[in-house]
């Protein structure tokens, strides 16, 4: 069996075997396939797709490239969340805390900003000595002991995808439904959780803007994890506009510190709150949803969830004050109204340019070394339908650099569309899958 | 403009501009591009094809990655043939000479065997001393003075089809009629030649077994041709069995000169007619058909074109006299008849696992390195249709070594069907492009 051949067959549309496959992610990790040969096998996938029997076994072979996370050491239901990232989007940082404070464990792996996307990484690295790097066995202690912990990837964590995403960044095979939906999954599966809830965007600030692509993505990922005997379920929610009143770093901790007070921006904490009670069902703590999701309005009421917040945050070496004095956070110097230039409803917010404006006043990284700025970022005022005088600001930026303000402003004022006429309602869950 | 965004929109089915092929072109040649960006666009091709505009591109942006040749200070038509290869096929051995014992240049650049066909340059180097690898000036200077010559292709001439094609060869992208036609028209064009007659093999032994795919190559070919102002034709001609009676090096040159003394099998001679015929009338010797027939016969029976043969060899080095004494040419130690197992008609030859065969006998190459044995090969003295009794032979087998022997017998057993029924009739050109 020659890397050629498997080439040419999955080139000719036929599925591959496991050993082939096998063979295909093995070699290439090792170095026996060489990058030219693995993006013409990738680019057979993007044409050709993967069939479920493939997708597992890419999946399963990928998982398999590195070190697989035992946490069968605690006895506790253990359920993930991952989202496919947008901007606003910073709902893991309340939701992980406020599920694990139920009789539940949330071992969270998180990511950076990627794109125009923030990233719940970078978000909690903004609290003042937060450790993202923990060891296999700090993650599992502080499971253990406070049943929450959200940390990044590890070195030995699929290797595999880490090399294959590489080379799909450079070859034009990122947005292949089977290999997103196989990078995710094995990533999520390496790390040992019972149960995964998945959040799928949808909209102008995904990465997949259309809802065919992001329901196409959503059920494939939920059969890969069928097929690996996971509790999954995924639902699929609106990236047509940000997510919350904020975007930024330490400004989407100080929202999260907000909603696990109950006194979050209503989009955003109904959605924290709708995860929750997903999670809950998944991990078999309450089936029932209206009884479930009361479970949670009570934990937010009474403190709990916020103080498995300020415990993570501890238990991280991360400053715990900020969460009775936010503005411990980093700060920006500059504050200043964006307003708009004519009265109407704001019928089009286009939010991938949102997120790229952030990333100008320095939330996001351009090149992999740039540092970020976690102070700055958006106060939105006014969202997707709601009505704006002339000169009435549709919302706050925070900011340190003038030029940089400059350049995001611009960009920032032709992302809004201000209309006589409302555009139709958003849904902010489409639909749920499995 | 970035390589990726090139990758993207050809992946994307978008076309290519001629700026866009430009730089990728260069930038492969001068190692910007790197191999795993060239063989992702590759596959983008081979899936989506390219259209005209794009095709002249290509072959435009590959014929000047190298030198092209100036032959204007030759004043006389300047026509070549080119054959994308089958089983026996030594039609330019004895066409190129027939052809230029006219008024007409005939400046050929050839190639040498790949998989299961034969080469030109392979066969005319069984010629004791011959040598194919002229200078451009001594290739010139041949042409001036007896109008024709048969080399290899030099270091220098589109060196961008020599590192596309070895990448092609690894990535499963060899068989893309857009790619395969810009390889062989840059090439054809970097000649520079006023007219070219195309033979497109179609059939079990040729690279494109369905007519179908043969038509698409022909037509892809001969549009690009006419983009760029040749006289251009093409044939598609058959390939279900070998074509002539000797299959091999020595033992073609010994039939090519059978056929320039109109001594030769009946079906090889009826297409070196033809295509000679062919080559005129796009030179514009003879418009008439019959009568550029006519003439080109009355060139066999002259014996001039054997005479143009002989100056050939003389002029490349090789030794002459092998035209009028055949054992001068390299002798097979062994021959044994290979005979049927019953009696019937010859209803299917396998033909490109004869083709194989003889390579196993030392015919071809299995691997760059691998010596050519000149003097092994088969004469075939029954073909489709014909009737065999049982213990008849089938052909006579030309070997020097009996284990390669036993192996190639094997095989060509194999590849023969005795029927009680004939089967359908096979045309020898099945149709004419442009």
């Amino acid at each position: 069996m020659r890397v050629y051949d498997i080439i040419i067959k999955k080139r000719n549309g036929k599925s591959l075997t496991k050993e082939e496959i096998d063979l295909v992610i093995k070699g290439y990790i090792s170095g026996n396939i060489p990058d030219y040969q693995m993006s013409a096998l990738l680019m057979c996938i993007y044409f050709n797709g993967m069939d479920k029997k493939e997708l597992k076994y890419f999946t399963e072979s990928m998982k398999n490239s590195g070190k697989v996370l035992d946490l069968s050491s605690i006895d506790k239901p253990k359920v993930d969340k991952h989202s496919t990232g947008g901007v606003g989007d910073g709902v893991s940082i309340s939701l992980a805390p406020l599920v694990a404070s139920f009789d539940v464990v949330v071992p969270m792996i998180s990511g950076r900003g990627l794109g125009h996307t923030g990233g719940t990484l970078d978000k909690l690295e903004s609290i003042p000595g937060f450790r993202v790097n923990l060891t296999e066995q700090e993650f599992i202690n502080q499971l253990k002991k406070i049943g929450v912990a959200i940390i990044g990837q590890t070195e030995d964590l699929v290797p595999a995808d880490k090399k294959i995403y590489a080379l799909r960044d450079t070859t034009a095979t990122v947005d292949s439904i089977p290999l997103i939906a196989a990078s995710i999954m094995s990533k999520k599966l390496a790390e040992g959780t019972d149960a995964l809830l998945l959040d799928v965007k949808t909209g102008n600030g995904a990465f997949m803007e259309k809802f065919e692509d992001s329901y196409n993505l959503a059920k494939t990922m939920v059969e890969i994890g069928k097929n690996f005997n996971k509790k999954i379920k995924a639902l699929i929610t609106d990236m047509n506009q940000p997510l919350g009143e904020y975007v930024g770093n330490a400004l989407e901790i100080y929202q999260a510190i907000k909603i696990l007070k109950n006194e979050g921006p209503k989009d955003i904490t109904e959605l924290v709150v709708y995860e929750a009670t997903k999670m809950l069902q998944l991990a078999g703590v309450e089936k029932n949803f209206e009884k479930a999701k009361s479970k949670v309005l009570s934990k937010l009421s009474s403190g709990e969830a916020l103080e498995k917040f300020r415990q993570m945050i501890e238990f991280q070496k991360g400053n715990p004050k900020i969460v009775e004095n936010p503005k411990l956070l980093p700060q920006a110097q500059y504050c200043e109204p964006l307003v708009s230039h004519k009265s109407g409803f704001i019928s089009y917010i286009n939010t991938k340019s949102v997120g790229i404006a952030c990333c100008i006043l320095g939330a996001g990284r351009e090149k992999i070394e740039d540092k970020i700025d976690y102070s700055v970022g958006l106060r939105m005022v006014k969202k997707l339908n709601d009505y704006v005088e002339k000169n009435e600001p549709l919302m706050y930026v925070y900011y340190n650099d003038k030029i940089k303000f400059e350049k995001a402003k611009e960009l920032l004022i032709s992302s809004y569309k201000i209309s006589s006429k409302k555009t139709k309602s958003l849904k902010l869950v489409y639909k749920e899958i499995g």
